[in-house]
């Protein structure tokens, strides 16, 4: 049966802070990343498949940023396949710190054949891999958050 | 005199490829931060005033990735202060190699207060901050890019 | 009841390789650093003490790598308080990977106080803090490995 | 001719600062891999042969800690060939900020195959490769520092 969604568990370590004594931005999308792989495994795959010429560049990722993440702090990553098609996922995300939105993303991948000394190719997907997933629609923070 | 953008000259360095021998996307936000720093510190300043309580938390963050920077790649960030409103600014940013567009985006920091045991509080930028900045406008790379 | 040790467990994360297909060296501290701050939860504290002035500054850090580790793989950190002074603390750390030793390190910490626009300062571990840590000696792994 | 050392000059970033408010130990480690690959296109090559099935995984790392680096400090670390044997190199490094001593430390480099599918093998560095590479000795940083 296809996947969907995954709500992913995760705590702020420390070097992912920065001189400001919040998460740095950058984290934000390494946390969405992580979902998506945990997504891809609960769906029965690594996202990594090292015997295939086949990759998963990125082709687009943003963030809003609405509270900052300290030390420590336990959060989840609610992530969902708002799209699919032929070639590409795109995934929506939202942070969530005891109930409350801390940010909210979308990334989008796209899949291509990696040939030592050739340029990544975009391809349709391979039928096994585009059978685990199934789009869940968009999902909106509540409005005021 | 306010200044509006700067070219920033960096090498991929080893840490930020992943195994799919690429440079990990979370880099390029990173990249982007680092020619803004710079273009701070054209301006004259240090956007880390440690002596006041000013921050610049980042409200938002995007990229749309073209073709994969590799390990020892030499590329430009070209930053340009897109937007300026009296709370936020937003940066646009293209990442060139050899002329060639590899990647766009934008980010957009808000100046808040940060108190010791306080949530930051979005302000209007302290003047003589905001006075080091002009918006310059939007950049598009070229179509067909 | 004062902690000794702690087995720490984690899956490789992506952006944790690099373009070699293996994890880059420097996450191999980062991983004993995350099993640091498991142990100091497990004794009932926050390393980040942040209502205090005191703080934990690394003064050396050592690793032997013997075998790589790939994008997914689970492994553990053991980790044990090796040593304690009445300022420092050295802890050392042996990665495994079912069963099998990945690495071996040490990471030595001592307690300072950090106030603003001061130097770091050394100081004798407050009683409450010191309290909590036991040394459990040293661990070898097995010869051969 | 060989090269031995190398100089190489870096500002931090502020990615590389954590919540402590000074560059996180690991960074120091990354520090001197840069300098490693900058002495390497010093002597004429990548150290990443992509056409060849060479690798350099690292054997062992240390550091001692003597002060902080904060965000946008300038500093260089100072690199030499402390050692060569058929199959590693290692390197000694010392951070310097204004002369003064931040940091010294040690990184061992071994030379392999890499064939996909097969474990790393250690093997003689190719001879145009050791010829590239000439020991210095042992720097020490001077007493009391």
């Amino acid at each position: 049966m296809p996947v969907s969604e995954i709500v992913y568990a995760r705590r702020v370590q420390f070097p992912e802070t920065d001189a400001s004594g919040i998460v740095h931005f950058t984290n934000f999308f390494k946390y969405v990343e992580e979902a998506e792989h945990a997504l891809w495994r609960k769906a029965g795959v690594s996202i990594n498949q090292r015997h295939r010429d086949v990759g998963w560049p990125r082709v687009a990722a943003s963030f809003e940023f609405k509270r900052p993440l300290r030390f420590e702090d336990e959060f989840e990553v609610h992530l969902k396949v708002a799209e699919k098609t032929r070639k590409t996922l795109r995934y929506s995300a939202v942070l969530r710190k005891d109930g409350e939105v801390m940010a909210a993303g979308s990334l989008t991948i796209i899949c291509v054949t990696r040939r030592p000394g050739e340029p990544l190719k975009a391809i349709d997907m391979p039928r096994d891999l585009a059978d685990l997933f199934e789009a869940a629609g968009e999902q909106r923070p509540p409005a005021g958050t």
